[in-house]
């Protein structure tokens, strides 16, 4: 889908609602809506739409360089002057000085929101789920062809990964032979969990200089970015023989992401789909251990809707990208989680990965 | 300076200034006053200080992980339950839940500001400028240590990149040899801007595939970050012989440069070395081609204050680490621009590199 297309959906869904501003920060919201967005620091720079019209609050000293990507307008504003009295102009340029109902991008940073809600008093505000969020949900077949070339290629680190596992490397060296392999293959690692034995029950366990041993369950939550896209998996992996009770608790979780995706089908609730993994790890007694949601949307950014959470109303729809990832960790002992980035087909999740999500085992 | 010193030299000038209740997100803010921050995402988590007490709202799967690095109260909150009331208990808890004079972290996401903004509706807010912006700004020793070091890490980066020039090469793989020679030295590249002849005239030009070619002057604008502080330096390079009017302009940058050093004392606004720079390029005919501000803090954050802008109204004092990088950007022909870091000391500032500011010329 072109750039332009997206701006015209965005507005239908605008006038649909009645929004008369929508404002974005430089992230990925801008990505999804201009192909680009300008450097992103402390100098506001805000992309303002209303149905009819949009332009550019810009750093001037950025301008030259965004004017060679876009030929939208801009407000531009330099260090000497700061950005009020063009954010002004701009807001003029575009008729929404007195706009009433504003939709804010929820990432800009909190200076940025609060000096244009400084200068819209009588505006009620929102944040993009509504809007652009929704947009954003539904992946067109180009998104679809890169998020899974990405997979793909993390399979391929992530069998690297399982490659280099034994008894006396340390979490830091398997992470830094994922990076390799994601940069042997023009890519950028996004993120890489290596968490080993007790290490595994923090979910966002820092990656360090843990020594991997005999008997440690390993956790290994992997993602790269790619084309402006991500990728984001996890497999478990052991070294020697399983810790006691691994076998059980993996297959608990194996089923809980069987739930899940029976449960995942268009017209359903995502908080559906939260409840059908967790009401498999809370019936064989493991709830209080899984202490996260069961998945969130991928698409530019890492993290964003749907997120597949127990209060979540959101209605799933075909074309949504987001992952399964139940899990349990044991304070002390192991963590388990397995996940998978799906996208929801009419008669259901197609995952991207190939990898199986079996244990991936190691001889001692 | 630890982190408990840290904090109570933040709750003194809390008190000087009567403000009620700080709240900082997780980013560098946090890492000054806690020594690292929870994992950021789309999950509110605030450091919440008062002049008393602090708390933490934590996202519950990150609390385990945290608590190994800090013995502040957490009020946690889980994916099912959402932020709303723990923040409410974390207010409570603190007694902040009347506060009315309240910092806010100005990186933070706007929907954690307005989170919280929404739970104190009688509170003003101001940002960090005045309070833990000041801290910051002055550096302590260790910090001093840290930055000099990575100072003289990307001098060698420079060189290598020098090296690297050769008519023919393309400005992004001149980026890699920089970025290689980071990682060398155990550095990640922060940033990376190879601007080859018109491409020199954007400030921030996104590095790319353009071939330098004889006769094209280079500016080299490069940082890495390494235990927990970047580095930032500007110098220029010429392949083959100087463009025409290069060495003009690059006098006036030059004496542009030394103006502000001269201009930077203890006492003096940072307007007024802005001013300096400034004036030198102006009278020379080429005001309207320097087209951003001399110059911005460095510490945790590659920017931060003292912003050396027209506007600042900052007194500079000992211990504040600036860079000074007045340019001049000439479109369709070139860009010059010099960028050294220093330390202001009692009797003027200390330049952390020690490669010379003079184009470095590469034979044809």
């Amino acid at each position: 889908m072109d750039n332009q297309t997206r701006l015209e959906k965005l507005r239908h869904i605008m006038r649909k609602q009645n929004v008369d501003l929508i404002v974005i920060g430089p992230g990925a919201h801008m990505q999804y809506l201009l192909g680009f967005h300008p450097h992103a620091d402390e100098r506001p720079c805000l992309l303002l739409v209303t149905t009819a019209k949009e332009t550019i609050l810009m750093p001037s000293l950025n301008a030259q360089g965004s004017r060679t990507q876009t030929d939208i307008s801009f407000c531009e504003w330099s260090d000497d002057e700061g950005p009020s009295a063009a954010l002004q102009s701009a807001l003029v340029s575009i008729e929404a000085n007195n706009a009433t109902s504003v939709v804010l991008d929820e990432t800009m940073r909190a200076d940025f929101a609060l000096l244009l809600l400084h200068q819209l008093p009588n505006a009620t505000h929102q944040f993009t789920f509504d809007t652009l969020g929704a947009l954003r949900m539904r992946k067109d077949p180009d998104e679809f062809t890169v998020l899974k070339q990405n997979a793909l290629l993390t399979d391929r680190a992530m069998q690297a990964g399982f490659a280099a596992l034994k008894s006396g490397i340390t979490e830091i060296v398997v992470y830094q032979i994922i990076k390799d392999h994601f940069s042997s293959e023009g890519a950028s690692i996004l993120f890489g969990i290596v968490g080993a034995g007790s290490n595994g029950a923090f979910p966002h366990h820092q990656t360090g200089d843990r020594v991997i041993q005999n008997g440690d369950a390993i956790v290994m939550d992997i993602g790269c970015t790619k084309n402006g896209y991500p990728s984001d998996i996890t497999r478990m992996a052991i070294v020697g023989p399983a810790p006691d009770g691994y076998d059980e608790v993996h297959g608990i979780v194996e089923e809980a992401v069987g739930a899940a995706m029976e449960a995942a089908r268009p017209g359903v609730r995502a908080s559906e789909v939260d409840a059908a993994a967790r009401n498999v790890i809370t019936k064989a007694g493991y709830g209080e251990y899984f202490v996260h949601r069961t998945g969130h949307g991928m698409g530019i950014e890492g993290h964003e809707p749907p997120y597949i959470t127990a209060t979540s109303d959101t209605i799933l729809e075909a074309g949504m990208v987001f992952s399964i990832e139940p899990g349990i960790y044991l304070p002390g002992r192991f963590g388990i989680r397995l996940e998978d980035i799906v996208i929801l087909r009419e008669d259901g999740p197609e995952v991207f990965s190939m990898l199986p999500r079996a244990v991936h085992m190691v001889e001692s």
